[in-house]
């Protein structure tokens, strides 16, 4: 099916999941974060459980991931112009009967989707503090999705738990400086972080992302702390996993 | 100096640091996790300041983060027979003048060293908590060293915050299973995490140990995950800096 583009859109495909992806460039582009979300982010067992990505933009995570399960995919997303094309987006893959776009504030979710219903939540939530001091992209739509404008990290964890049946899972990716308030709001939300991965942007730089994957409900220990996952090398090429899940078996 | 050795006693060296150690298999011998944590562990900018070493074991943190510090280094180890093995140590490396050990229960170490007076404070604790199912070694020398069972996390990291003055620095090596519990109880310490390096055995595989570096009285935010240690390859050989300080240069 022909997607309707607006004059500033372009079709992107992410050839490691065979998923193409309406971006924009004044609007919001996806970024790495997006696609290693989606591919931390593991399904339920029978992998026909529902999956809802908070914070959704324009659905890249919900589409990445889309390939791994069975069941319904909700995405929400507060922007009206993000979600539109996140439903473009959807139909360009043809997965229609298969996810949906929730145009609406994530506070509002549980009524909207049942509450305790979903098997693995999904976001990739805005990074940084609204401070009164705190550099703000200009444009509106970038603003939101980086800065707590909407949004903020307890909100976003606390609906995540409340959509979350017990022993769900919840996978978000976020930024080290604010790592211990995550854990901190997670626990505090019934959400008992049990995998963590560190992103490293090159070899021997500081970690500049994290991945977790907290249980609800479940138990405050056993954590693991996967291998390190560096994403370029010196030069700034993509290395490994990441150039993988990026370029698709062709990076071989 | 030649020291007096009992007969399960060897000299071992660390070639990193040019330091030499008492150490028994049947006591207790120092591990990776000792040269890693003095390795980790920073002077205060005056390099005059105190270190206090907790759980001491055989004094190898102590001994080897003494040719960092011109500062005073005190030793807190509660059996007689490590703390012997300890003071030992600090004669044949000729270091009585900068280091001592006091053997005694870390909960009353404030009585014996002012409260808020040290620089930095180090500490190597034990691992596993006692529970009634755990399985301890029958030596009780290591069973102390490895299980709670003359103190617990949280008494190492209350003792660590009642000695450290304000800005004051604790180090660290702990397992990832409980390092959720640890960042609360630093936290609940007035001990602000700061700096978090993830140790890794081999490639590939989930990590094994982590170092923290927290500030008394620091702010909660603006953590730094260091860059992955990474202590052997698949064959098993050190590599890289690991290597570096267990055989020093001449490694290279």
């Amino acid at each position: 099916m022909e997607p309707n583009l607006l004059p500033d859109e372009r079709i992107d495909q992410l050839y490691g999941a065979d998923i193409k992806i309406i971006q924009s460039k004044t609007v919001f582009s996806f970024s790495l974060d997006a696609v290693l979300l989606a591919d931390f982010a593991n399904p339920d067992r029978t992998r026909r459980g529902l999956t809802v990505d908070l914070c959704a933009g324009n659905g890249a995570v919900g589409l990445f991931f889309s390939p791994k399960t069975k069941g319904q995919i909700k995405m929400v997303e507060i922007q009206p112009r993000l979600a539109d094309m996140a439903r473009r987006s959807i139909s360009l893959n043809g997965l229609a009967t298969q996810a949906e776009v929730l145009t609406m504030d994530l506070n509002d979710v549980t009524t909207v989707i049942r509450p305790d219903s979903a098997a693995v939540v999904t976001c990739n939530p805005p990074y940084f503090v609204d401070a009164p001091t705190s550099q703000k992209n200009p444009n509106e739509h970038y603003a939101i999705a980086r800065h707590e404008l909407t949004t903020t990290l307890a909100d976003v964890i606390n609906a995540a738990s409340g959509l979350l049946k017990m022993t769900g899972h919840a996978y978000f990716v976020f930024r080290p400086d604010r790592f211990l308030e995550m854990m901190t709001l997670l626990q505090a939300a019934r959400l008992a972080p049990k995998r963590l991965q560190f992103v490293y942007p090159k070899p021997g730089r500081e970690a500049n992302m994290f991945l977790v994957d907290a249980i609800k409900d479940g138990k405050i220990n056993g954590l693991k702390v996967l291998p390190p996952l560096t994403v370029a090398d010196n030069e700034g090429n993509y290395v490994g996993h990441v150039r993988e899940l990026l370029y698709g078996n062709e990076a071989q």
